[in-house]
């Protein structure tokens, strides 16, 4: 497959459209997916999360940046998926790509793509793994997986990554207080960005003292096969390190606070192998994707085996109130207990 | 069933235990819902949903208020169903429930019921469908279905109502201007709540330019069975009158507004019932649900069946990078092409 040698090879074109097969689904990209997927494994994968208004764009710009031209070191290569679940019919996200291009156009080590979906919240993950996938078989050494908005969605999102981000900003409402403390879960660094703003510091200090609630004891979190048991699954060990969520402060439009965030982030990258939370988390994230397949799998083989006529029969009885919607399930799928 | 000829019969413990049975997934409050659900279908399933900081549940609190002290006519029974899905680990929707309870306690035509779950996005949704239909069957005749945020989950939950609500404020930022388009394709009502700070009149123009966007022509939106292809559906009649959503100014910390919003509620209902859509909304609601369900079932009957030591060791080579995601699939599910 001349494709997959192309976009090993780091041939853009061949990338950029290998990432519009996977985002439409195709065959070709499922086909060269496959072929890819034993070259993956080599990127950091960073997640940046938090509520509409944090300046997560500029944030990720700024680090795309530093990378590209570090204090010191060799310049990595950069990719940022965009993922905007919550704005499905608007050009947002093209225009975000514009909008970025400018900024960063021109360097052969940063790609940038954006994605706006109305599919399912599963099919939108399952498509981010997948451009993750084809960017980091490609080589790209750094992948920034940014998702808009704050809700469960992002969380999921976010937890593609080895490392997540959480943004916040001083002077945002009470609902968004509310959703902060939600996401400060899956924090591995908190980023107060806009930090000229007035109210700095009393955001830093509430999620200081957040994260004191969250954190209270020195503690290991280990992930337990399934990540969805990790708030759950703490277990205290003597012997390995333990990660306190650092708070990083930002301006992202004047670039500054990136370095220090940077260096937390390189941080975080040393701890996860140093504690094998690093294989930890690639298989759940593995795992994750494998069980939405399985599903997506289940119900298209069901789709094909059953018969329409009978679903809408139970449908129309469902709908009469005939039917409760767990009974119409008992008389439609083989083997559920009437 | 003695729980269930409780909660037919108005009984709030009754229901109250029948809650947190649907919340918890129990056999008994499965088998609740299903002698409950020939008796729904009953209750006006209002939606309201919106970005953070728009005042939602203050104008939730305030048509509650209204239904139960109507300027004319008998008072409704009202239930509020609170859905958070962005805020799975902290005690906010619980405080919440603290904060409203003092507000209409006491009334025993009102019921208020908070969810923050962990869990995934559809089984949110089921959730909240199962405390629905709970609410319908006990008489509750104006179920209204807040949901925190403004990302696809909400946008998901929403579409549970026969009546959507979006809530927008004057003055919030650019990213959520964004979201706002994205979730203006749902509402069949959009309401500018804190209409008393600046800015209120650019925002009610920019929601009219939107909607002008959406709805460039006199059009008839039908629901084609699955809600799914609703925005695509467009069907031209000349004989079905139009609605074209309405845009409504309230302070809900004050009240103002409200009965004209409640107003354009009624005449919402109204409407669904003169076209037909009520039924198409409900059909499509309930056919959502029961794809949920089969979809769970499928995946249960599934893990039944399979090897754990197969799943785990198929597992194993994904991590490894010696099968794809989409190979491990095809050696996991039974009758998946390889």
């Amino acid at each position: 497959m001349k494709q997959v040698e192309a976009v090993l090879q780091g041939d853009r074109l061949a990338l950029s459209r290998l990432l519009s097969q996977i985002e439409n689904d195709t065959p070709a990209g499922r086909q060269a997916l496959d072929r890819l997927f034993p070259h993956t494994g080599q990127a950091h994968l960073i997640g940046v999360t938090g509520a509409p208004g944090t300046g997560k764009s500029s944030l990720v710009n700024q680090l795309a940046r530093h990378y590209r031209h570090p204090e010191e070191g060799v310049p990595k290569k950069v990719a940022v998926v965009a993922v905007d679940p919550s704005s499905p019919f608007t050009g947002g996200a093209v225009l975000g790509d514009r909008i970025r291009m400018r900024d960063l156009s021109g360097d052969p080590g940063v790609f940038i793509r954006s994605m706006a979906s109305r599919g399912s919240l599963g099919g939108l993950a399952k498509t981010t793994a997948g451009m993750v996938q084809a960017f980091d078989a490609a080589g790209f050494e750094i992948i920034l997986i940014e998702t808009v908005g704050a809700g469960q969605a992002e969380v999921d999102i976010a937890r593609l990554a080895h490392t997540t981000l959480v943004v916040e900003a001083p002077g945002l409402g009470d609902d968004i207080q509310a959703i902060k403390a939600g996401i400060l879960e899956i924090a591995d660094i908190l980023v107060v960005n806009k930090a000229d703003r007035p109210g700095v510091e009393s955001t830093v200090r509430a999620l200081r003292n957040m994260l004191r609630l969250a954190h209270p004891a020195p503690r290991v979190f280990r992930h337990h096969g399934q990540i969805e048991v990790l708030p759950a699954a703490v277990e205290e060990t003597a012997r390995e390190p333990v990660w306190i969520p650092p708070i990083r402060k930002t301006i992202a439009t004047e670039g500054s606070g990136i370095p220090e965030l940077a260096a937390a982030i390189a941080r975080h990258r040393q701890h996860l192998e140093k504690t094998g939370d690093l294989q930890r988390r690639e298989r759940a994230r593995l795992q994750s994707e494998l069980d939405y397949r399985i599903q997506e799998t289940l119900v298209a083989h069901w789709r094909q085996s059953a018969s329409q006529e009978k679903y809408e029969a139970v449908l129309a009885q469902v709908v009469a109130r005939k039917l409760s919607p767990a009974e119409a399930v008992a008389q439609l799928v083989n083997g559920s207990a009437p």
